[in-house]
């Protein structure tokens, strides 16, 4: 179909190029220079690393979007890093709040990103880049206005509203998932290979690795306490993940996609309680508990739920991010009623 | 054997699970929040990165074992540093000596890991994931005994103390590994592929990268001395374990064992004395010399001594990280004297 | 030719030993030992951890080379930084200025070899180590003397002369590789594989995540700016070079060597301004045009210049680093003017 093809491409290349010059256009208004931030340069460096890395790997399971999967990645990391610094702009712009420290705005722009990065796992194999793109954008407007409802209305601080981004993005994204037709069973473009298996465990490492960095990054002043008790939950977390992978297995080999998804769980779940617990146990039975539910979980939804409501979630979002979210929410209220 | 094989299943199972109870009860009764450290975050996040990639990478030299050692290096790691946690604080509690900070915690229970990674460099491909966790637990209380003795009769400093990690790594490996039988000469279990070489070969990248964070990490207060000696001394052998392969090579080609072995000699040797050298000189000749006796040892220990005692040590620890920290033990020495 | 390949080994062998030895010499009589520095640790590890892992998989793209291209930039980067030191050392001596700290010294080689490890993409496949070792020589001490005449003469300050790096690595390489033959249109030298080139991607995005680090290590006081200003010339420049590679395709794939190259020229074009841009739009403009110009200098030079010239270029840096950092300096001299 090159006709379809033509259309296609200019469709692409015309909308990336319109984005672009919105993106200049507004930064001309919008921005002055980057002042002095709060955020270290460090810190920030290591959740970029996380973004770039870590998702680019994780998302590299399918056996035909290996270099597809990185690429597009990148694409919209630099296209949604642009598209949250303006939305989060505006919307200090129409509030007249003072304008953050230049680096401040890239991280939060960066840790907002991860919501679509998680959609995303949700729709590769079935979306088409100008979807991609479009879900990008859309998303990030979506998640700007739900955190300024939340800061506006709930009266929740801004650092803990970015927490958000785990179950906004998986559910955004299972939502988004939804809408397109199953592919069918024994497709190539769902398959993955021991290889394309062995880059998405990569990937997790990068994420288990720099976990502690993206929970605190937000958090200026419980840095410390972020820091050590995202450890530990992470810790936990690994360990359970692999003890309950030896549970499920049948036929003596360690499952893959459940080591991958419950090894992060933990740093999920804490994400909003990280900076608050205060003995480190509290942290290491959350982990534990993360673990469980995302391998209950992922059997369960694989069973009863994603026949009945037609999802199909190519990398497990639901599970790997959805679950665990939900469980932190649940942990932070039960927390903060003790 | 599906009933060995659930019995093992079973056992790694119960052991886990039982292993994870005890650290969490641990902690409750241990450790009070995480309160600031001297040691910053990025330092410690490099020493994170480092044994995560670089020692996963490094132990993934077996054909057979591409994925598994990864994974089992994630597994052995989230499991070594909460039992090192819990085996240090059980001592200063018995020593009545006040809690650290957080991150320090977790900085000294991340680093004497790697006497265990090391260790298990020895016996991969030999041991089982029982075994392996079990030598894990074992040789992490028996190397902080070993640090306890040192500064009780030694009067070591900890900082110090812990720099034995290589060499009680390395020697604690070579005495578990001489305790299985030898594998078949050709067995495919031995083997290693031009693939699987790459991988290590990267993992020495990451350890060459991040050795001047390992070997600092500790020492705050001459942090950037210990970080610019340590730095000459792995560039002094790099460039030596390049000349000495070419010259030690018979068919042109490179071989991959000696450099990856060579390269980050120098790393260890300085260990002890990185943060003490005066001048870069120093440090450069020590590199040079690492990377001689790691080149000749792994002649003299391949011909000789190994066949003798009849030690199978599969990824080389022995020359690796064993002769080049006795070197360093040996500059120490002398070092004190002049 | 066995004879010509020993005398070959010999040549390697004595070069790469009396280069130590005059290191080791050197160091002995100019430096003392590491005393503070103004550069932090962290930052000098991006850096450090960008050069090794970004260059070393960015020249990885050769099908024959996999290993090679990474070991032997490890070999160079480690002799290179020892030389550079030496050169920086003896200017230094010479015109007695005091020494600088020990990070600081080590920081400025790792950045200047910058330049070596640019022009070994130029002749890679084509000059063998005897002669890569010797251009790396050759070329840090032209490189030293050349910012000593710009220092002397023209009184640019020296961390501006420090990026000129990617030019002048990029057309030493260029006047390196005129010198040897071209290739045989099909050899196998000249190869690249699916595999290799994802390599490559993937140094490329290392390249990417660490480039603001690279632009602003040398600026202490403006860092923040200069790292502002980076990031959005990087986020500019990949979304124009997914663009223009969907543009500039026939076939409907999009091609990883265009999008190789133009996703880092904006980091490259900055350079030299990111520290003193008053708003980010200049940046992202810059970061526009540089991507522009490297894939449209990709299809002029393939086409008109390099048939004319008989240049070879083997990775393309000419486009990659040369034609951005043009830019970078008209950039320069414009804002300069107004």
């Amino acid at each position: 179909m090159p006709s379809n093809y033509r259309n296609f491409r200019h469709s692409v290349l015309w909308l990336l190029l319109f984005l672009e010059a919105v993106f200049i256009v507004a930064t001309y208004f919008l921005y002055s220079d980057g002042s002095a931030s709060n955020i270290s340069y460090p810190d920030f460096q290591d959740v970029n690393h996380m973004v770039i890395f870590g998702f680019g790997f994780f998302l590299a399971f399918l056996k035909r979007y290996g270099f597809s999967s990185m690429g597009f990645n990148l694409l919209i990391i630099a296209l949604g890093v642009q598209c949250s610094m303006l939305a989060e702009g505006l919307l200090d712009f129409l509030r007249k709040r003072p304008e953050e420290g230049g680096l401040t705005r890239i991280s939060q722009a960066v840790v907002s990103m991860t919501a679509v990065v998680i959609s995303t796992g949700a729709v590769l194999g079935k979306a088409n880049p100008v979807q991609l793109i479009l879900m990008t954008v859309v998303e990030i407007i979506v998640f700007h206005l739900s955190r300024w409802i939340n800061s506006l209305f709930l009266l929740v601080p801004p650092n803990i509203s970015m927490m958000h981004v785990h179950l906004f993005g998986a559910y955004f994204g299972l939502a988004v998932s939804s809408r397109f037709s199953e592919p069918l069973p024994r497709c190539e473009k769902k398959a993955s290979t021991p290889k394309s298996d062995l880059r998405s465990m990569l990937g997790t490492l990068f994420l288990w690795v720099f976990w502690p960095s993206f929970n605190s990054l937000l958090f200026v002043e419980e840095r410390s306490k972020a820091i050590y008790n995202t450890y530990f939950a992470l810790a936990a977390s690994a360990v359970t993940a692999f003890v309950l992978s030896i549970l499920t297995t049948t036929d003596g080999k360690l499952k893959m996609t459940h080591i991958r998804s419950a090894v992060i769980a933990g740093g999920v779940t804490v994400g909003y309680t990280a900076h608050g617990i205060k003995y480190p146990w509290i942290a290491m039975i959350l982990g534990l508990l993360a673990s469980v539910t995302t391998i209950l979980g992922s059997y369960c939804l694989k069973i009863c739920l994603n026949p009945a409501l037609r999802i199909h979630d190519s990398s497990g979002v639901h599970f790997t991010f959805g679950l665990p979210g939900i469980l932190g929410v649940l942990a932070q209220v039960v927390l903060a009623v003790i």
